[in-house]
């Protein structure tokens, strides 16, 4: 089960000023707070299922569904036995610190290791609201072109990880991953990048193996 | 060649009122405005690529490039020997009427029967901003799934004609195309569905014979 919580955007909120109040609370409750960007259908979705399925045992995890509209993803969540609140943008483009705040506060952080905020599906806004987040993840998916890096450069610039999905497509595509790779380099020398599959788990182990390095690095360094 | 335009977003624009502007400016001129919107990497670029050498005899053509950064598209559009100019957004992750209208005013509008304003690859801004154009088309690709309509309403209501991109590849993503369909028809019971394939050119015909009758349609309608 899964509430469904209508988390507007408030014209007056300062973003700077909130996101310092989401890293406070994550600090507070000892909860490490994960924001998934990327297009609409890149596989965002796919990509959580099959992470918080090789991450269940270790963490207590919970996801934040974003969404102009809809719950078919918190549905698919929900179905998982983690614990889901689906956000509701009202017409928002992207997630920003205030409602990511109130979306935790609603959600309930107690007993929680691990969050996830799975963004709207939007290469541009979303790049350009911190929402407070101790690590922010875009996946790439092959089928959208390795020229992405140079159309949407500031989601590249922000990201720390970029997950390049459906490689098991790549036969398909004209993807050259090492070109992406370079444009990428340019962008953002310290991104990490893990080639992936979220259908059939290529690549999982390697990334789901650095993102625990880096909750447990948190951990360690509070 | 083509010129590189800063349209930055006015924020004192009124939109609806630039847009009826942008209508008297093209009824002045006889040109026709798609509004081509997709989320990145749907295939606006090799749709418009494959429909411009398709209509080129026909009508005297000119490409709207409207990106956040970079003008890899308009290098490819120049090639084709249309007229082009790159519109940069200084950031926005969409077009607006007023953007829309100075872009047009730069190129000049003189000598052209049709334009196609290539929108930021983005499926919620776009969606709501009318730019004045007479048609708005906007392309699914089939890697991006076929519950899209669910997500992402409002670019489903507003759009006249849907592309299915990529349908080549239907076989190796699990998407049904008859589910896509009923989604759309709750939306929008007037949207044309057209499967295309841009890299191999499958239903380009239906699709450019129907974006024919409409351009001859309303110029015989002035």
């Amino acid at each position: 089960m899964y509430e469904i919580y209508e988390t507007k955007e408030r014209i007056t909120a300062d973003n700077d000023r909130e996101a310092a109040r989401v890293r406070q609370l994550l600090d507070a409750k000892g909860v490490f707070l994960v924001n998934l960007m990327s297009s609409p259908g890149a596989g965002k979705t796919t990509t959580l299922v099959r992470t918080i399925k090789a991450l269940q045992g270790r963490y207590r995890i919970g996801v934040m569904e974003a969404d102009v509209d809809s719950d078919v993803d918190a549905k698919t969540m929900a179905a998982l036995g983690v614990r889901v609140i689906q956000l509701h943008t009202g017409g928002s483009c992207h997630m920003d610190a205030d409602m990511t705040y109130r979306g935790m506060e609603r959600m309930g952080m107690e007993d929680l290791d691990l969050v996830f905020l799975e963004n709207v599906g939007n290469l541009v806004c979303p790049a350009e609201f911190d929402v407070g987040a101790q690590l922010k993840v875009m996946i790439l998916s092959v089928p959208e072109g390795d020229d992405k890096p140079l159309k949407y450069p500031l989601m590249f610039r922000v990201s720390n990880f970029l997950l390049i999905n459906k490689i098991d497509a790549k036969a398909v595509f004209d993807f050259d991953e090492e070109r992406c790779r370079s444009y990428v380099r340019k962008l953002n020398p310290d991104m990490q990048v893990f080639p992936v599959s979220a259908l059939n788990g290529t690549g999982f182990d390697a990334w789901t193996a650095e993102l625990e390095k880096r909750i447990d690095a948190w951990r360690n360094g509070r």
